[in-house]
């Protein structure tokens, strides 16, 4: 059997859906990190019958299985009791756990639980997982050849320090770290998931590396993998792979992994040493958040215009009422001057703007809920604006989204063309 | 067997710990809700073998399985492909899916690329679960007497109206959910967790209905959950808790359920057809986002100023030049001057402004990173500014999410004694 492996969350909690199952995510994260297959996760109760039922099934699809939850000091945690009762091998009390789970407590003045004495109830054979963030210690433990367990508590922070601190040296030190995988996520603005996956779609049948495409809140996203020993060698696996998708769809890409558009443009911006500002209509300052999500964003976005109402598109962004009358707000000449208007207010380089029917009100025939223009006024004095087109399928809060990201990425391709 | 549900996830972005299973948190709690049992939950790649052998460990242990993920156009979206092999029934294309697909594109004025048209196959002899907010339906299908199918998108928002509009309606007809849950989610701001848990500790053993406390982006949340026939018994069981509550920790008491800090000022202000105008510095626009989210907020709010550069809150703002040298932007005269300034302005009845130091740079000793100051300008011409210290522990975003929702905060107390 191949060495993978099985992520098991014990906790009544997440099946209630009282809290995410944050801790699958990081551990997957880690997983792939250090290369160690893993194909399948489940979440269960604390329910002995089910918990052994859940074990049973992943000691045939895998060689290491990890455990979150079900280790704290109450009569429903039963992680450990449940799996040395399982594979048949008695829990003893381990003095030096209780006498380190006594010292904590002695250390934060609380007086100790008696309850908490069953955390230092260990099966035997099992090495102990120290827990130097909390009182529950997790175990490392092979009960039959080839196949390891671990167990780590289901607060976050606790088993992530555990993890780091003890499972993944020990994982490294008996081989289970193979070669890891190293990946560069290409990012996308204007083309759609499958229309980018269409030209692509050549790329995807790879071994190593691997390229993978994923859609997130309107940007789309390919993911290069590469299995290697160093960050060298798989630059130099991915590098050809990620030139060869740039001449396809070049036009489009914005960045790379922790990239954003406001990221992106902000750097732009910077390295010219110009500045910018936004008048907003149905975003109602989105855009503005979008920019300002950045540390230093300062450096060149001097404010904006949040004009919901046309009288402050008039009183504070000079739109001509006669526009307003006969264009009506969501229109070109109102887009055009919004971002002419906060450019000459604030004195920058760069004025975005924009207007539009965010629903689910508002539409008509003519203009219907999901049409926003953008305008994008600038240095040369220039202003044009765009009209989208972003339907009525997903809501208010989808097409101010897109509104604010489109937005970025008409500002982002001016600079390019500029 | 008894008849309950099992969540499985598909999707290999899951196992690589890219996204966080957000969709079994959502379909866990509504499970709950419904009184449907659930005891397992699995994740699993887009890959066939494994997506069947979870399908076939799934149908010895429940009667409903829900799934979601790989209904996508891709290659690698095969929930459908390979349920059906699973059960030995054909695939069939369904005329009005691929119908309703084109249409959706051409709505957009965007060209269909053919990988769509797999979307419209369908299991023979299952239904269509019709996806209103993205092109990929799902299904609910019976293949075995007694064992039912559903399937959604991985979209998160897809899968939430699938659910609520087809999939609890269907449920509901067909006995699934017996006695139910009803719930009242009271939801409070400026007192923190175990604080307001503290107060109202003894509810806490309760079993019918029972009290729980969350905490969620900073607002604290008690829900109360009834098991009754009926929407009224549920009340009756409900109200004198939810009244004694209200007794403990009224003042900080905002809403109910879906309530937010922005819909319940929004409603006080509509009530009283008053009108509001915002100054921001370092939020950048997120409390008008905040208040533009709720769809009619044009009925009370205006606009308002991005003043995140000095000259735009001494341009637009009319901020003294004196204030910003001698007290500095983040201090008490300017918060109000900026509040007064937009307020007249925009001719509102309300202003209300933000400034502060959100971080990672520009703290001091005097003024540290989360030293964030909210004015408040009322009708009566009145106008006061209040310090908040979020300190520096949680970043960025948390300060600027906290700074919008403690502005709606102040002005909801303001509009309540005014």
């Amino acid at each position: 059997m191949q060495r993978s492996a099985e992520i098991i969350c014990v906790g009544s909690e997440l099946l209630l859906g009282d809290i995410t199952n944050t801790n699958a995510q990081f551990l997957a994260q880690e997983l792939a990190q250090l290369g160690i297959p893993h194909y399948y996760q489940s979440v269960v109760g604390d329910n002995p019958l089910r918990i052994q039922r859940t074990v049973a099934i992943a000691c045939d699809r895998a060689r290491l299985l990890i455990f979150t939850g079900g280790l704290g000091p109450t009569p429903d945690d039963l992680t450990h009791e449940t799996l040395a009762d399982f594979f048949d091998v008695p829990l003893e009390e381990r003095p030096a756990v209780w006498a380190d789970i006594q010292a904590k407590y002695a250390r934060r003045g609380r007086e100790i639980p008696l309850s908490n004495r069953k955390q230092a109830l260990i099966p035997q054979g099992a090495e102990v997982l120290p827990n130097p963030a909390g009182s529950a210690p997790g175990i490392i433990w092979e009960p039959r050849p080839g196949l390891v367990l671990m167990t780590f508590p289901g607060v976050p922070r606790e088993m992530q320090i555990m993890w780091r601190e003890t499972a993944v040296p020990y994982l490294q030190d008996q081989g289970w770290a193979t070669a890891p995988i190293h990946s560069r996520t290409l990012k996308f603005w204007g083309i759609g998931e499958s229309n980018l996956a269409e030209k692509v779609n050549h790329l995807f049948e790879r071994e190593n590396p691997t390229v993978a495409p994923y859609a997130s809140q309107g940007s789309v996203k390919l993911r290069i993998s590469a299995r290697a020993e160093s960050e060298a060698a798989a630059r130099a696996l991915i590098d050809p792979i990620a030139e060869e998708i740039l001449a396809i769809a070049g036009e489009h890409h914005y960045g790379n992994n922790d990239d954003t558009l406001a990221s992106v443009v902000g750097e732009q911006l910077r390295r010219r040493g110009q500045t910018l500002a936004v008048a907003e209509s149905c975003t109602g300052g989105g855009l503005g958040q979008m920019i300002t999500a950045a540390a230093g964003s300062s450096d060149y976005f001097m404010g904006g215009v949040i004009s919901y109402d046309n009288a402050v598109k008039v009183g504070l962004l000079d739109v001509y009422p006669s526009s307003l009358a006969s264009e009506g707000a969501v229109s070109d000449p109102v887009a055009c001057q919004m971002a002419a208007g906060v450019r000459s207010r604030l004195a920058t380089d760069w004025g975005v703007s924009i207007t539009g029917i965010a629903g689910p009100g508002g539409g008509s025939a003519e203009k219907p809920v999901g049409l926003v223009y953008i305008g994008v006024a600038g240095p040369d004095r220039s202003v044009f604006s765009r009209a989208f087109q972003f339907g009525n399928l997903r809501g208010r809060d989808w097409i101010r989204h897109l509104s604010c990201c489109s937005a970025l990425d008409l500002l982002r391709r001016s600079l390019a063309s500029n």
